[in-house]
């Protein structure tokens, strides 16, 4: 059994530790958490109408006291405030896993975790975007070297702009999905290159409880004129009741595609990978968990440092072993 | 420059020699073909509307004394006759890349062409099935541990099914198309798990022309029936002029898709990775020219024996060094 830690237990650590479960070959050993004090709290999964209990939940700093307790660290916090930080130092410490997203920055962060993973195999940015939609754009490339790749988001509920959102005054709750352009995408599934305007691939939509006293024209405006978040977009606002944005907004799907228009010659060869996601915290932690397998098999083998995606072998993911994988999927 | 040759000039053959011209980092060497007899020919390629030549065709007994010259060979000879004897033979003396498609063989072949290449990268079965196909059957079941995976070909030419149609008494051209059925594929991707028979997964469609004196109901009979090729299947056979298949039935598109219709508790979460080629011949080709660098660059590192997709990272397939990967396309 490959015995697994989880460092933050929200929406992403909740996925993973569900994703823990399902893999008969890991075994949850804690879930740290900055949000607990003690140690009498646990770690509890519904699983066939009954109440499952995984593992205990400590506060971080018990982590360091667990370094043979724990083949692999699932680091589930945030990329702007809690990897930076965690990323390295966990690393020193654990195999670890992570989903770090923040793209413009991956190169640096890399070399951080790489530098603290002088023992540890510390495998960076996994997901699916960064993570399996990496993976796409490199092999579609490398498999038809004439085209042009294309990634689109959604439709999905986006985190970050839904917070984004939130901050503004007056606003009670706000949900912000992301919606790719139909026209866009039938576009380069039949095989033309365009290029796109940020605005011609994607859509936003808003979601916004208002407080009683607030005035929603306002919103509205900061909203669509929010730099970098909205303004280059087509953002539609819709206001809503709270019972009807807890009843219809409270999940978190997602999903996307990315897009090969390729050529050969004169034949056009399209390849296209895509993602309908009823939980995108739920398959992110899943991911983890199958690099998880990846990262304590690297590390057993002595393949320390930080990896990404582009350098590990599918057959470290997969559960069967070699001959199996060979036999059954190949 | 990583210097290529390729062994078995058919429509494969044909395709990968393409393929290597397009990309920058390769040069092809030699084509060596069974049908020529000297070493007077040219292998040549149609290219913004001039004749280009590419290199020398040499009779498949010269491969030998050009151990020197040829950084990797690409086998593009079948897997019923050629392959068997040409992949050990030629992973002796070269990294190779083949095709090797004969799902229920593989593991035999495998053993094969192990033993022969004690000093050589030899990756077989490349293509998209097996090769791309496999990758996702294997990514997808890792990262989703719960749920079915489903594979559908077409719509596309099936070279093995026209040819079992050609042999048929009677019969003077034959094109066999394999098309996937609509329905269970709408039924796989809303996130159900059915257990398919054959004839739900899949629709044979034949345009024969038949001689002048031949007995088409008889011919029609002859291919239904077909034991393994069509028996299993619903199967409309057309018969069509001369004139009318020539133009309408000598590209070879082809496609298909893998999907997992996989879940996490209680949420759906579908993966689909799906191929839509003009030419199955020229994408193949592209294929097996992404893993000759790969070969390469393995072999570059002793990691020496037969290997598949499944034991080899995406960086060994592209163009770009590591650090350009992780910054433009992670």
């Amino acid at each position: 059994m490959i015995r697994i830690g989880i460092v933050g237990y929200g929406n992403l650590g909740k996925g993973a530790a569900k994703a823990v479960d399902a893999n008969p070959d890991m075994e949850l050993k804690a879930v740290f958490s900055r949000r607990t004090q003690g140690d009498d709290s646990l770690v509890s999964l519904r699983k066939h109408k009954r109440i499952v209990h995984l593992c205990p939940l400590y506060p971080v700093d018990y982590a360091k006291d667990m370094v043979n307790n724990i083949d692999v660290m699932l680091l589930c916090g945030g990329s702007a405030a809690d990897l930076p930080e965690q990323g390295p130092h966990f690393a020193s410490m654990f195999n670890t896993v992570d989903s770090y997203d923040t793209h413009a920055k991956i190169p640096g962060y890399l070399a951080m975790v790489d530098a603290a993973a002088k023992k540890t195999t510390a495998i960076i940015s996994t997901g699916w975007d960064p993570g399996l939609f990496s993976m796409m754009r490199a092999l579609f490339e490398a498999s038809v070297n004439g085209g042009e790749s294309y990634t689109f988001w959604g439709k999905g509920f986006s985190q970050g702009h839904s917070d984004a959102v939130r901050r503004i005054d007056g606003v009670k709750y706000a949900a912000q999905y992301t919606i790719p352009v139909d026209n866009a995408i039938k576009t380069v599934r039949s095989g033309q290159r365009p290029v796109f305007t940020t605005r011609e691939k994607h859509l936003r939509e808003c979601f916004v409880v208002a407080e009683a006293d607030a005035d929603k024209a306002k919103i509205e405006e900061a909203i669509i004129k929010m730099p970098d978040y909205f303004a280059d977009f087509d953002t539609t606002v819709n206001f809503i009741s709270t019972v009807e944005f807890l009843e219809n907004h409270s999940e978190m799907p997602h999903g996307g595609m990315v897009i090969r228009s390729g050529f050969t010659g004169e034949s056009s060869q399209v390849m296209e990978f895509s993602l309908k996601l009823d939980s995108n915290p739920e398959f992110t932690g899943s991911v983890l968990a199958a690099y998880a397998r990846a990262a304590y098999r690297m590390s057993q083998e002595g393949l320390y440092g930080a990896k990404t995606v582009f350098d590990i072998p599918l057959s470290y993911l997969s559960i069967k072993d070699r001959p199996t994988l060979i036999k059954e999927l190949l």
